[in-house]
Protein backbone atom coordinates (compact mmCIF):
# COMPACT_ATOMS: atom_id res chain seq x y z
CA UNK A 1 0.00 0.00 0.00
CA UNK A 2 1.04 3.82 -0.51
CA UNK A 3 0.38 6.41 1.62
CA UNK A 4 0.62 10.25 0.75
CA UNK A 5 1.70 12.35 3.83
CA UNK A 6 0.31 16.45 3.22
CA UNK A 7 2.33 18.33 5.56
CA UNK A 8 5.11 16.97 6.82
CA UNK A 9 5.06 18.32 10.64
CA UNK A 10 4.71 16.63 13.40
CA UNK A 11 2.14 15.10 13.12
CA UNK A 12 2.10 14.11 9.52
CA UNK A 13 5.91 13.56 9.80
CA UNK A 14 5.32 10.67 12.80
CA UNK A 15 2.64 8.94 10.64
CA UNK A 16 4.84 8.78 8.11
CA UNK A 17 7.52 7.03 10.52
CA UNK A 18 5.45 5.38 12.72
CA UNK A 19 3.14 3.48 9.52
CA UNK A 20 6.70 2.71 7.95
CA UNK A 21 8.09 1.22 10.90
CA UNK A 22 4.98 -0.65 11.85
CA UNK A 23 4.73 -2.38 8.13
CA UNK A 24 1.74 -1.03 7.39
CA UNK A 25 2.29 0.70 4.66
CA UNK A 26 5.41 -0.43 1.89
CA UNK A 27 5.97 3.39 0.38
CA UNK A 28 5.27 6.95 2.20
CA UNK A 29 5.03 9.66 -0.36
CA UNK A 30 5.47 13.43 1.39
CA UNK A 31 3.89 16.31 0.12
CA UNK A 32 4.93 19.94 1.94
CA UNK A 33 4.81 23.63 0.23
CA UNK A 34 7.70 24.84 2.55
CA UNK A 35 10.64 24.08 0.86
CA UNK A 36 12.59 23.86 4.44
CA UNK A 37 10.46 21.24 5.52
CA UNK A 38 11.05 19.38 2.88
CA UNK A 39 14.46 19.40 2.91
CA UNK A 40 14.45 18.43 6.95
CA UNK A 41 12.06 15.55 5.75
CA UNK A 42 14.63 14.04 3.62
CA UNK A 43 17.40 14.56 5.99
CA UNK A 44 15.54 12.79 8.60
CA UNK A 45 14.24 10.17 6.61
CA UNK A 46 10.42 10.83 7.55
CA UNK A 47 9.64 9.93 3.75
CA UNK A 48 10.99 7.66 0.96
CA UNK A 49 9.85 10.75 -1.41
CA UNK A 50 8.68 13.99 -1.39
CA UNK A 51 6.30 14.65 -4.53
CA UNK A 52 3.79 17.27 -5.82
CA UNK A 53 0.27 16.51 -4.33
CA UNK A 54 -1.06 15.87 -7.77
CA UNK A 55 1.23 13.05 -8.13
CA UNK A 56 0.47 12.13 -4.62
CA UNK A 57 -3.39 12.01 -5.12
CA UNK A 58 -2.91 9.91 -8.65
CA UNK A 59 -0.36 7.46 -6.85
CA UNK A 60 -1.94 6.76 -2.84
CA UNK A 61 -4.05 4.67 -1.65
CA UNK A 62 -3.93 6.58 1.79
CA UNK A 63 -4.08 10.22 1.64
CA UNK A 64 -3.55 11.56 5.09
CA UNK A 65 -3.73 15.47 5.40
CA UNK A 66 -1.75 17.05 8.02
CA UNK A 67 -2.08 20.65 7.27
CA UNK A 68 -3.66 23.31 9.82
CA UNK A 69 -7.18 22.89 9.85
CA UNK A 70 -7.89 25.95 7.50
CA UNK A 71 -5.96 24.47 4.76
CA UNK A 72 -7.43 21.16 5.50
CA UNK A 73 -10.65 22.84 4.36
CA UNK A 74 -9.29 24.22 1.44
CA UNK A 75 -7.82 21.10 0.17
CA UNK A 76 -9.75 18.55 1.10
CA UNK A 77 -12.08 19.15 -1.98
CA UNK A 78 -9.76 19.10 -4.94
CA UNK A 79 -8.15 16.28 -2.97
CA UNK A 80 -11.34 14.02 -3.36
CA UNK A 81 -11.57 15.31 -6.61
CA UNK A 82 -8.18 13.88 -7.98
CA UNK A 83 -7.70 11.06 -6.23
CA UNK A 84 -7.86 7.54 -7.47
CA UNK A 85 -11.49 5.42 -7.13
CA UNK A 86 -9.97 3.12 -4.57
CA UNK A 87 -8.29 5.76 -2.44
CA UNK A 88 -8.93 6.74 0.68
CA UNK A 89 -8.58 10.43 2.41
CA UNK A 90 -8.40 11.34 5.82
CA UNK A 91 -7.74 14.20 7.78
CA UNK A 92 -5.76 14.75 11.54
CA UNK A 93 -7.83 18.13 12.22
CA UNK A 94 -8.39 19.11 15.70
CA UNK A 95 -11.73 20.40 14.58
CA UNK A 96 -13.98 18.16 12.55
CA UNK A 97 -17.19 20.66 11.69
CA UNK A 98 -16.16 23.20 9.62
CA UNK A 99 -14.06 20.35 7.85
CA UNK A 100 -17.03 18.04 7.03
CA UNK A 101 -19.07 21.00 6.08
CA UNK A 102 -16.34 21.53 3.08
CA UNK A 103 -16.99 18.34 1.47
CA UNK A 104 -21.08 17.69 2.58
CA UNK A 105 -22.36 17.67 -1.19
CA UNK A 106 -19.14 16.68 -2.90
CA UNK A 107 -19.69 13.56 -5.38
CA UNK A 108 -16.61 11.84 -3.94
CA UNK A 109 -17.76 12.70 0.52
CA UNK A 110 -17.67 8.76 1.07
CA UNK A 111 -14.09 8.07 0.15
CA UNK A 112 -13.25 10.69 3.02
CA UNK A 113 -12.79 9.73 6.90
CA UNK A 114 -13.21 12.63 9.16
CA UNK A 115 -10.77 11.52 12.02
CA UNK A 116 -8.66 13.38 15.13
CA UNK A 117 -5.79 11.46 16.62
CA UNK A 118 -5.79 12.86 19.87
CA UNK A 119 -2.03 13.29 20.49
CA UNK A 120 0.63 15.97 20.30
CA UNK A 121 3.53 18.04 21.83
CA UNK A 122 4.11 21.65 21.89
CA UNK A 123 6.74 21.41 19.10
CA UNK A 124 6.08 21.54 15.50
CA UNK A 125 7.66 20.93 12.64
CA UNK A 126 9.46 18.07 10.69
CA UNK A 127 12.27 17.75 13.54
CA UNK A 128 9.56 17.28 15.90
CA UNK A 129 8.29 14.10 14.73
CA UNK A 130 9.05 11.13 16.38
CA UNK A 131 8.07 6.92 16.77
CA UNK A 132 5.32 6.24 19.53
CA UNK A 133 3.80 10.04 19.47
CA UNK A 134 0.70 7.78 19.08
CA UNK A 135 0.74 5.07 21.45
CA UNK A 136 -2.37 4.50 24.03
CA UNK A 137 -3.72 7.98 22.70
CA UNK A 138 -7.11 8.30 21.56
CA UNK A 139 -7.95 8.27 17.65
CA UNK A 140 -11.49 9.61 17.07
CA UNK A 141 -13.27 8.79 13.66
CA UNK A 142 -16.55 11.13 13.25
CA UNK A 143 -19.31 10.60 11.55
CA UNK A 144 -18.52 7.10 10.16
CA UNK A 145 -21.57 6.49 8.39
CA UNK A 146 -21.07 9.43 6.09
CA UNK A 147 -18.18 7.14 4.77
CA UNK A 148 -17.75 4.29 2.75
CA UNK A 149 -17.40 1.21 4.77
CA UNK A 150 -14.06 0.18 3.11
CA UNK A 151 -12.45 3.52 3.73
CA UNK A 152 -13.74 3.24 7.57
CA UNK A 153 -12.24 0.22 7.90
CA UNK A 154 -8.61 0.95 6.01
CA UNK A 155 -8.17 4.19 8.21
CA UNK A 156 -9.04 2.16 11.27
CA UNK A 157 -6.26 -0.27 10.51
CA UNK A 158 -4.46 2.80 10.22
CA UNK A 159 -5.03 3.73 13.69
CA UNK A 160 -4.37 0.61 14.96
CA UNK A 161 -1.26 0.28 13.42
CA UNK A 162 -0.01 3.29 15.71
CA UNK A 163 -1.32 1.68 18.51
CA UNK A 164 -4.06 4.16 19.39
CA UNK A 165 -7.43 3.50 21.22
CA UNK A 166 -10.68 4.15 18.70
CA UNK A 167 -13.15 5.65 19.43
CA UNK A 168 -16.24 7.17 17.24
CA UNK A 169 -18.86 10.36 17.32
CA UNK A 170 -20.12 13.02 15.74
CA UNK A 171 -18.33 15.91 14.15
CA UNK A 172 -20.30 18.31 16.73
CA UNK A 173 -19.64 16.31 19.88
CA UNK A 174 -16.10 15.89 18.86
CA UNK A 175 -15.86 19.30 18.78
CA UNK A 176 -17.62 20.68 22.17
CA UNK A 177 -15.47 18.08 23.77
CA UNK A 178 -12.69 19.38 21.69
CA UNK A 179 -13.24 22.41 23.30
CA UNK A 180 -13.05 21.63 26.60
CA UNK A 181 -10.71 19.13 27.15
CA UNK A 182 -7.79 20.24 24.81
CA UNK A 183 -8.20 23.49 23.11
CA UNK A 184 -9.11 25.14 26.45
CA UNK A 185 -6.03 24.09 27.89
CA UNK A 186 -4.08 25.86 25.25
CA UNK A 187 -5.49 28.78 25.85
CA UNK A 188 -5.46 28.77 30.06
CA UNK A 189 -1.72 27.95 28.97
CA UNK A 190 -1.05 30.67 26.26
CA UNK A 191 -2.45 33.48 28.62
CA UNK A 192 -0.94 32.56 32.11
CA UNK A 193 2.53 32.77 29.99
CA UNK A 194 1.40 36.41 29.35
CA UNK A 195 0.30 37.25 32.27
CA UNK A 196 3.74 36.22 33.72
CA UNK A 197 5.46 37.33 30.92
CA UNK A 198 3.79 41.05 31.39
CA UNK A 199 4.28 41.33 35.29
CA UNK A 200 8.01 39.68 34.87
CA UNK A 201 9.19 42.29 32.44
CA UNK A 202 12.61 41.15 33.67
CA UNK A 203 12.73 37.30 32.23
CA UNK A 204 15.09 36.67 34.86
CA UNK A 205 13.04 36.86 37.59
CA UNK A 206 10.94 34.04 35.79
CA UNK A 207 13.88 32.22 35.45
CA UNK A 208 15.57 31.75 38.54
CA UNK A 209 12.19 31.11 40.35
CA UNK A 210 9.96 29.02 38.06
CA UNK A 211 9.50 25.66 39.16
CA UNK A 212 8.47 22.73 37.67
CA UNK A 213 4.72 23.18 38.21
CA UNK A 214 5.32 26.14 36.40
CA UNK A 215 6.74 24.65 33.40
CA UNK A 216 4.37 21.68 33.01
CA UNK A 217 1.51 24.41 33.28
CA UNK A 218 2.61 26.84 30.44
CA UNK A 219 4.09 23.89 28.32
CA UNK A 220 1.43 24.49 25.77
CA UNK A 221 2.05 28.21 25.43
CA UNK A 222 4.94 27.56 23.50
CA UNK A 223 2.78 25.81 20.82
CA UNK A 224 2.07 27.20 17.29
CA UNK A 225 -0.40 30.35 16.75
CA UNK A 226 -0.08 29.15 13.11
CA UNK A 227 -1.92 25.68 13.94
CA UNK A 228 -3.96 27.55 16.35
CA UNK A 229 -5.47 30.44 15.24
CA UNK A 230 -7.51 28.87 12.39
CA UNK A 231 -8.72 25.74 15.17
CA UNK A 232 -9.66 28.75 17.34
CA UNK A 233 -11.76 29.91 14.09
CA UNK A 234 -12.99 27.18 13.19
CA UNK A 235 -14.14 25.71 17.24
CA UNK A 236 -15.06 29.51 17.91
CA UNK A 237 -18.85 28.64 18.79
CA UNK A 238 -17.69 26.06 21.71
CA UNK A 239 -14.17 27.19 22.25
CA UNK A 240 -15.98 30.75 23.64
CA UNK A 241 -18.54 29.12 25.56
CA UNK A 242 -15.89 26.68 27.37
CA UNK A 243 -13.32 30.21 27.81
CA UNK A 244 -16.57 31.78 28.79
CA UNK A 245 -16.94 28.82 31.63
CA UNK A 246 -13.59 29.03 32.38
CA UNK A 247 -13.28 32.57 33.27
CA UNK A 248 -16.99 32.01 35.53
CA UNK A 249 -15.26 29.63 37.88
CA UNK A 250 -12.04 31.61 38.30
CA UNK A 251 -14.07 34.42 39.20
CA UNK A 252 -15.62 32.64 41.69
CA UNK A 253 -12.17 31.53 43.09
CA UNK A 254 -11.24 35.21 42.98
CA UNK A 255 -14.73 36.44 44.94
CA UNK A 256 -13.65 33.44 47.76
CA UNK A 257 -10.07 34.83 48.04
CA UNK A 258 -10.99 38.72 48.17
CA UNK A 259 -13.82 37.70 50.61
CA UNK A 260 -11.12 35.30 52.39
CA UNK A 261 -13.25 32.59 52.50
CA UNK A 262 -10.50 29.85 52.72
CA UNK A 263 -12.78 26.95 53.43
CA UNK A 264 -14.56 28.14 49.60
CA UNK A 265 -10.97 28.01 48.40
CA UNK A 266 -10.55 24.89 49.49
CA UNK A 267 -13.76 23.23 48.84
CA UNK A 268 -13.00 24.16 45.11
CA UNK A 269 -9.49 22.59 45.44
CA UNK A 270 -10.85 19.65 46.40
CA UNK A 271 -13.48 18.92 43.86
CA UNK A 272 -10.44 19.89 41.63
CA UNK A 273 -8.63 16.51 42.98
CA UNK A 274 -11.46 14.47 41.33
CA UNK A 275 -9.33 14.74 38.31
CA UNK A 276 -6.49 12.41 39.87
CA UNK A 277 -8.56 9.30 39.21
CA UNK A 278 -9.28 10.54 35.59
CA UNK A 279 -6.02 10.86 34.63
CA UNK A 280 -5.06 7.71 36.89
CA UNK A 281 -6.98 5.91 34.55
CA UNK A 282 -5.62 7.61 31.63
CA UNK A 283 -1.84 6.44 32.87
CA UNK A 284 -3.27 2.86 33.25
CA UNK A 285 -4.46 2.61 29.70
CA UNK A 286 -0.88 3.23 28.22
CA UNK A 287 -1.52 6.93 27.49
CA UNK A 288 1.26 8.03 29.78
CA UNK A 289 3.96 5.86 27.47
CA UNK A 290 3.46 8.97 24.93
CA UNK A 291 5.84 11.28 24.72
CA UNK A 292 5.14 14.43 27.28
CA UNK B 1 25.67 17.28 63.07
CA UNK B 2 22.24 16.56 63.25
CA UNK B 3 19.18 17.86 61.53
CA UNK B 4 15.48 17.23 62.62
CA UNK B 5 12.90 17.44 59.86
CA UNK B 6 9.53 18.64 61.37
CA UNK B 7 6.86 17.45 58.18
CA UNK B 8 8.13 14.01 56.91
CA UNK B 9 6.12 14.85 53.48
CA UNK B 10 7.14 14.91 50.13
CA UNK B 11 9.29 18.33 50.80
CA UNK B 12 10.45 17.26 54.90
CA UNK B 13 11.49 13.70 53.47
CA UNK B 14 13.18 14.74 50.54
CA UNK B 15 15.37 16.68 52.10
CA UNK B 16 16.51 14.15 54.98
CA UNK B 17 16.94 11.32 52.38
CA UNK B 18 19.64 14.57 50.48
CA UNK B 19 20.88 15.36 52.99
CA UNK B 20 21.92 12.09 54.68
CA UNK B 21 22.68 10.71 50.97
CA UNK B 22 24.87 13.62 50.66
CA UNK B 23 26.57 12.98 53.98
CA UNK B 24 25.66 16.63 54.63
CA UNK B 25 24.25 15.35 57.85
CA UNK B 26 25.37 12.50 60.71
CA UNK B 27 21.77 12.10 61.93
CA UNK B 28 18.56 13.04 61.01
CA UNK B 29 15.11 13.27 63.35
CA UNK B 30 12.13 13.19 61.87
CA UNK B 31 9.15 14.87 63.58
CA UNK B 32 5.46 14.75 62.53
CA UNK B 33 2.26 14.74 64.38
CA UNK B 34 0.64 11.71 61.71
CA UNK B 35 1.03 8.33 62.87
CA UNK B 36 0.60 6.98 59.64
CA UNK B 37 3.28 9.47 58.26
CA UNK B 38 5.39 8.48 61.31
CA UNK B 39 4.86 4.78 60.19
CA UNK B 40 5.68 5.28 56.73
CA UNK B 41 8.66 7.39 56.89
CA UNK B 42 10.24 4.64 59.03
CA UNK B 43 8.81 1.64 56.63
CA UNK B 44 10.75 4.20 53.86
CA UNK B 45 13.68 5.12 55.85
CA UNK B 46 13.23 8.66 55.19
CA UNK B 47 14.77 9.67 58.95
CA UNK B 48 16.92 7.43 61.23
CA UNK B 49 14.28 8.10 64.03
CA UNK B 50 11.29 9.39 64.49
CA UNK B 51 11.28 11.57 68.14
CA UNK B 52 9.05 14.65 69.42
CA UNK B 53 9.30 18.26 68.48
CA UNK B 54 10.94 18.75 72.50
CA UNK B 55 13.53 16.67 71.77
CA UNK B 56 14.07 17.58 68.37
CA UNK B 57 14.41 20.99 69.53
CA UNK B 58 17.00 19.77 72.34
CA UNK B 59 19.11 17.89 70.20
CA UNK B 60 19.36 19.31 66.45
CA UNK B 61 21.75 21.90 64.92
CA UNK B 62 19.28 22.28 62.01
CA UNK B 63 15.51 22.29 62.44
CA UNK B 64 13.69 22.21 59.39
CA UNK B 65 9.77 23.41 59.27
CA UNK B 66 8.53 21.59 56.44
CA UNK B 67 4.77 21.34 57.48
CA UNK B 68 1.86 23.56 55.87
CA UNK B 69 2.75 27.14 55.89
CA UNK B 70 0.11 28.27 58.77
CA UNK B 71 1.79 25.07 61.22
CA UNK B 72 5.07 27.43 60.08
CA UNK B 73 4.04 30.43 61.29
CA UNK B 74 2.25 28.73 64.87
CA UNK B 75 5.31 26.56 65.46
CA UNK B 76 8.29 28.86 64.65
CA UNK B 77 7.71 30.76 67.94
CA UNK B 78 8.24 27.90 70.70
CA UNK B 79 10.26 26.07 68.22
CA UNK B 80 13.04 28.93 68.51
CA UNK B 81 12.12 29.37 72.40
CA UNK B 82 12.97 25.54 72.97
CA UNK B 83 16.40 25.29 70.63
CA UNK B 84 19.94 24.85 71.94
CA UNK B 85 22.38 28.54 71.45
CA UNK B 86 24.42 27.57 68.34
CA UNK B 87 21.48 25.85 66.45
CA UNK B 88 19.56 27.05 63.31
CA UNK B 89 15.97 26.82 62.06
CA UNK B 90 14.86 27.31 58.68
CA UNK B 91 12.11 26.87 56.76
CA UNK B 92 10.70 25.67 53.24
CA UNK B 93 7.26 27.24 53.13
CA UNK B 94 5.86 28.55 50.18
CA UNK B 95 5.10 32.37 51.61
CA UNK B 96 7.42 34.42 53.37
CA UNK B 97 6.09 37.51 55.18
CA UNK B 98 3.38 36.07 57.22
CA UNK B 99 6.09 33.72 58.54
CA UNK B 100 8.42 36.43 59.00
CA UNK B 101 5.74 38.11 61.27
CA UNK B 102 5.33 35.73 63.46
CA UNK B 103 8.92 36.09 64.85
CA UNK B 104 9.74 39.92 64.43
CA UNK B 105 10.20 39.85 68.12
CA UNK B 106 11.24 36.94 68.95
CA UNK B 107 14.91 37.21 70.87
CA UNK B 108 16.05 34.05 68.96
CA UNK B 109 14.73 35.36 65.63
CA UNK B 110 18.16 35.90 64.49
CA UNK B 111 18.69 31.97 64.71
CA UNK B 112 16.12 31.26 62.22
CA UNK B 113 16.72 31.49 58.24
CA UNK B 114 13.87 31.95 55.97
CA UNK B 115 13.58 29.75 52.69
CA UNK B 116 11.81 28.73 49.81
CA UNK B 117 13.18 25.55 47.97
CA UNK B 118 10.88 26.24 45.00
CA UNK B 119 10.58 22.23 44.01
CA UNK B 120 7.79 19.71 44.18
CA UNK B 121 5.28 17.77 42.92
CA UNK B 122 1.69 17.38 42.85
CA UNK B 123 2.02 14.90 44.66
CA UNK B 124 2.35 14.56 48.73
CA UNK B 125 2.92 12.88 52.27
CA UNK B 126 6.18 10.22 52.91
CA UNK B 127 6.04 8.80 49.54
CA UNK B 128 6.04 11.11 47.59
CA UNK B 129 9.85 12.20 49.02
CA UNK B 130 12.42 10.83 46.51
CA UNK B 131 16.22 12.01 45.91
CA UNK B 132 17.13 14.35 43.67
CA UNK B 133 13.83 16.53 43.74
CA UNK B 134 15.60 19.74 44.31
CA UNK B 135 18.48 19.40 42.06
CA UNK B 136 19.05 22.76 39.43
CA UNK B 137 16.28 24.18 40.98
CA UNK B 138 15.99 27.74 42.94
CA UNK B 139 16.31 28.06 46.19
CA UNK B 140 15.21 31.58 47.97
CA UNK B 141 17.29 32.92 51.16
CA UNK B 142 14.74 35.69 52.47
CA UNK B 143 15.47 38.94 54.78
CA UNK B 144 19.25 37.71 55.03
CA UNK B 145 20.10 40.26 57.32
CA UNK B 146 17.95 39.84 59.62
CA UNK B 147 19.49 35.84 60.49
CA UNK B 148 23.06 35.76 62.06
CA UNK B 149 25.79 35.17 59.50
CA UNK B 150 26.74 31.34 60.45
CA UNK B 151 23.05 30.72 60.60
CA UNK B 152 22.86 31.84 56.66
CA UNK B 153 26.04 30.53 55.99
CA UNK B 154 24.88 26.87 57.19
CA UNK B 155 21.44 27.02 55.30
CA UNK B 156 23.15 28.29 52.52
CA UNK B 157 25.67 25.16 52.53
CA UNK B 158 22.44 22.90 53.56
CA UNK B 159 20.76 23.72 50.13
CA UNK B 160 24.28 23.87 48.18
CA UNK B 161 24.47 20.10 49.52
CA UNK B 162 20.79 19.86 47.56
CA UNK B 163 22.27 21.24 44.36
CA UNK B 164 20.18 24.23 44.38
CA UNK B 165 20.74 27.70 42.86
CA UNK B 166 20.93 30.23 46.00
CA UNK B 167 18.71 32.93 45.30
CA UNK B 168 18.48 36.53 47.89
CA UNK B 169 15.82 38.68 48.38
CA UNK B 170 13.11 40.60 51.11
CA UNK B 171 10.06 38.27 51.95
CA UNK B 172 7.92 40.88 49.96
CA UNK B 173 9.58 40.54 47.04
CA UNK B 174 9.42 36.11 47.10
CA UNK B 175 5.91 36.75 48.04
CA UNK B 176 5.15 39.16 44.54
CA UNK B 177 7.16 36.68 42.51
CA UNK B 178 5.95 33.04 43.75
CA UNK B 179 2.28 34.73 43.50
CA UNK B 180 2.83 34.81 39.69
CA UNK B 181 5.29 31.99 38.95
CA UNK B 182 3.96 29.69 41.48
CA UNK B 183 0.92 30.42 42.99
CA UNK B 184 -0.97 31.38 40.14
CA UNK B 185 -0.21 27.96 38.23
CA UNK B 186 -2.16 26.31 40.44
CA UNK B 187 -5.30 28.64 40.81
CA UNK B 188 -5.09 28.04 36.66
CA UNK B 189 -4.62 24.53 36.99
CA UNK B 190 -7.00 23.90 39.73
CA UNK B 191 -10.21 25.59 38.15
CA UNK B 192 -9.47 24.23 34.42
CA UNK B 193 -9.69 20.92 36.27
CA UNK B 194 -13.38 21.75 38.03
CA UNK B 195 -14.30 23.22 34.43
CA UNK B 196 -14.01 20.50 32.62
CA UNK B 197 -15.13 17.69 35.31
CA UNK B 198 -18.21 20.06 35.68
CA UNK B 199 -19.02 20.28 31.78
CA UNK B 200 -17.76 16.51 31.26
CA UNK B 201 -20.39 15.30 33.90
CA UNK B 202 -18.98 11.36 32.39
CA UNK B 203 -15.54 11.42 33.06
CA UNK B 204 -15.28 8.93 30.84
CA UNK B 205 -15.15 11.29 28.22
CA UNK B 206 -12.35 13.21 29.85
CA UNK B 207 -10.75 9.60 29.87
CA UNK B 208 -11.65 8.41 26.40
CA UNK B 209 -9.98 12.19 24.97
CA UNK B 210 -7.57 13.45 27.17
CA UNK B 211 -4.05 14.07 25.54
CA UNK B 212 -0.71 14.85 27.22
CA UNK B 213 -1.10 18.38 26.76
CA UNK B 214 -4.13 18.30 28.95
CA UNK B 215 -2.80 16.18 31.65
CA UNK B 216 -0.01 18.36 31.70
CA UNK B 217 -2.01 22.13 32.48
CA UNK B 218 -4.21 20.24 35.34
CA UNK B 219 -1.77 17.74 36.64
CA UNK B 220 -1.14 20.94 39.73
CA UNK B 221 -5.06 20.43 40.31
CA UNK B 222 -3.85 16.82 42.02
CA UNK B 223 -2.05 19.16 44.72
CA UNK B 224 -3.08 19.14 48.35
CA UNK B 225 -6.14 21.29 49.39
CA UNK B 226 -4.69 21.63 52.77
CA UNK B 227 -1.46 22.70 51.88
CA UNK B 228 -2.84 25.27 49.37
CA UNK B 229 -5.74 26.93 51.47
CA UNK B 230 -3.30 28.41 54.08
CA UNK B 231 -0.50 29.57 51.62
CA UNK B 232 -3.56 31.27 49.42
CA UNK B 233 -4.68 32.53 52.99
CA UNK B 234 -0.78 33.80 53.84
CA UNK B 235 -0.51 35.11 50.18
CA UNK B 236 -3.79 36.73 49.54
CA UNK B 237 -3.16 40.17 48.78
CA UNK B 238 -0.03 39.02 46.06
CA UNK B 239 -2.20 36.06 44.60
CA UNK B 240 -5.46 37.84 44.19
CA UNK B 241 -3.59 40.57 42.22
CA UNK B 242 -2.23 37.84 40.06
CA UNK B 243 -4.89 35.93 39.57
CA UNK B 244 -7.02 39.66 38.88
CA UNK B 245 -4.13 40.22 36.15
CA UNK B 246 -5.26 36.34 34.90
CA UNK B 247 -8.91 37.36 34.76
CA UNK B 248 -8.59 40.31 33.00
CA UNK B 249 -6.28 38.51 30.15
CA UNK B 250 -8.54 35.86 29.89
CA UNK B 251 -11.25 38.72 29.03
CA UNK B 252 -9.72 40.23 26.16
CA UNK B 253 -8.78 36.58 24.74
CA UNK B 254 -12.54 35.76 24.98
CA UNK B 255 -13.85 39.60 23.22
CA UNK B 256 -10.94 38.82 20.77
CA UNK B 257 -12.84 35.24 19.93
CA UNK B 258 -16.21 37.02 20.36
CA UNK B 259 -15.56 39.57 17.57
CA UNK B 260 -13.74 37.10 15.78
CA UNK B 261 -10.91 38.84 15.49
CA UNK B 262 -8.33 35.71 15.08
CA UNK B 263 -5.37 37.74 13.63
CA UNK B 264 -5.62 39.38 17.75
CA UNK B 265 -5.72 35.61 19.25
CA UNK B 266 -2.65 35.03 17.07
CA UNK B 267 -0.98 38.04 18.27
CA UNK B 268 -1.63 37.20 21.80
CA UNK B 269 -0.29 33.37 21.36
CA UNK B 270 2.80 35.06 19.54
CA UNK B 271 3.25 36.83 22.56
CA UNK B 272 3.05 33.70 24.63
CA UNK B 273 5.84 32.28 23.17
CA UNK B 274 8.22 34.39 24.61
CA UNK B 275 7.70 31.56 26.98
CA UNK B 276 10.45 29.52 25.09
CA UNK B 277 13.51 31.49 25.57
CA UNK B 278 12.50 31.34 29.69
CA UNK B 279 12.25 27.82 29.54
CA UNK B 280 14.91 26.96 27.59
CA UNK B 281 17.70 28.86 29.50
CA UNK B 282 15.24 26.86 32.82
CA UNK B 283 15.97 23.65 30.97
CA UNK B 284 19.57 24.75 30.28
CA UNK B 285 20.41 25.31 33.66
CA UNK B 286 19.27 21.87 35.03
CA UNK B 287 15.74 22.43 35.96
CA UNK B 288 14.96 19.80 33.53
CA UNK B 289 16.51 17.26 36.39
CA UNK B 290 14.17 17.67 38.33
CA UNK B 291 11.06 15.10 38.94
CA UNK B 292 8.65 16.08 37.10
Amino acid sequence: MKLAVVGLGLIGGSIALDLKAAGFVKEVMGVDDNAAHQEQARILNLVDRITDLKTACAEADIIVLAVPVNHISILLPPVLDSISDHATVTDVGSTKLKIAESVKKHTKRKRFVASHPMAGTEHSGPSAAHVGLFKGRAAVICDADESDPDCVKIIEALYGALQMRLISMKSAEHDLHAAYVSHLSHISSFVLANTVLDKEKDADAIFNLASGGFESTVRLAKSSPSMWAPIFEQNQTYITEALGAYIDRLKLFHESLTAQNFNQTKKYMEQSNEIKRVLSELGNAGGKNAKK
